[in-house]
């Protein structure tokens, strides 16, 4: 029975996904996945009080893969040795997430709950200052760079991605991108030691 | 009658505005602005079908009052001669209007509603191209900058704004305002003419 229970589960969750990814987020009731799943409604109502209990944990989902995308592309066997570098690291691993999973750029950027919000502001937080020590680490900021520069260039990077997939939804708009890239990069140098400026 | 009709809509819309400043958003409902404009209820549903009908004009108000402010400060006797001058006008401009209209706050960083949400975007896009044409005219930026560049300025200081004041309300934080400016300086003196770069 239990396992009955995690394999329903998983069931919902994904079903909700793929409608997220091709319909939207209007669509991906919990009725609407249930239906999907195979899964008759009374008993999706088990597993799930409403849809944003299913929308977080989506979002908790996609929150781990990214954050083990980026990490990976810091501790692999070629990490960025510059902080034009370390951008363009961390934007492009973003970006080719985002792009190979458009459910998760739904409920990434339109905020449509106050938990969502919250799982994104989490996991930019953490996420800033993994990539502070990292930056500190490396030489590539100064040892006196507050941890907030990290924070901030994250708040940006998440509105300009926003900005980027309303332009061009599922591919992101390249031009906008590349301005994230620039302002970020040239926000970030003010910070370098000298002998990186 | 009809100008009876406008005293009171203008009543209640003061009256709503001293509630937002006062005891913020979810306080501010038709019904309280009503009684504080000492008016009947059903009166009030004579003039808006409900609160966001309010404070869709509550924010024109502030978004024309904000317009004013800020070209001002660039049509005045002592316009901005730099890019980092003119970047500094145009923070400091918006600063002080946010903090002398708590009001104007609550409605401009929650987005609320998709009309509060699109009000902020029409105004911000408008002040961009403004702002976009003041500094091609005077050499601030090369000719060549995109029109886009002063759009993402601004999606990035409405970001950061909406930090500054989510860590300190009514004030704004002043860290997070000062790297809101080194960012908005770093980026744009990339488009800079080279004299001026």
């Amino acid at each position: 029975m239990q396992r009955r229970g995690a394999e329903r589960v998983k069931a919902i969750l994904d079903a909700a996904e793929e409608i997220l990814a091709t319909d939207g987020y209007d669509a991906a009731t919990l009725k609407a996945a249930g239906e999907r799943a195979g899964i008759p409604t009374a008993s999706v109502y088990h597993y799930f009080s409403d849809r944003h209990q299913v929308d977080a944990e989506l979002m908790r989902r996609h929150a781990d893969a990214l954050w083990v995308r980026v990490t990976e592309a810091f501790e692999g066997d070629d990490p960025p040795a510059t902080l034009d570098g370390a951008v363009d690291t961390v934007v492009d691993a973003m970006l080719a997430y985002f792009r190979e999973h458009p459910s998760c750029v739904e409920l990434w950027f339109a905020r449509r709950s106050d938990a969502l919000e919250e799982l994104v502001r989490t996991f930019d937080e953490a996420m800033a200052e993994q990539l502070w020590r990292f930056a500190l680490d490396r030489g590539l900021l100064r040892p006196d760079t507050p941890p907030m520069v990290l924070r901030l260039a994250f708040e940006t990077s998440n509105r300009l991605f926003d900005v980027a997939f309303r332009v061009a939804p599922v591919s992101g708009d390249d031009a906008v991108l590349t301005e994230l890239g620039r302002m970020l990069t040239s926000y970030l140098r003010t910070y370098a030691p000298e002998r990186s400026a």
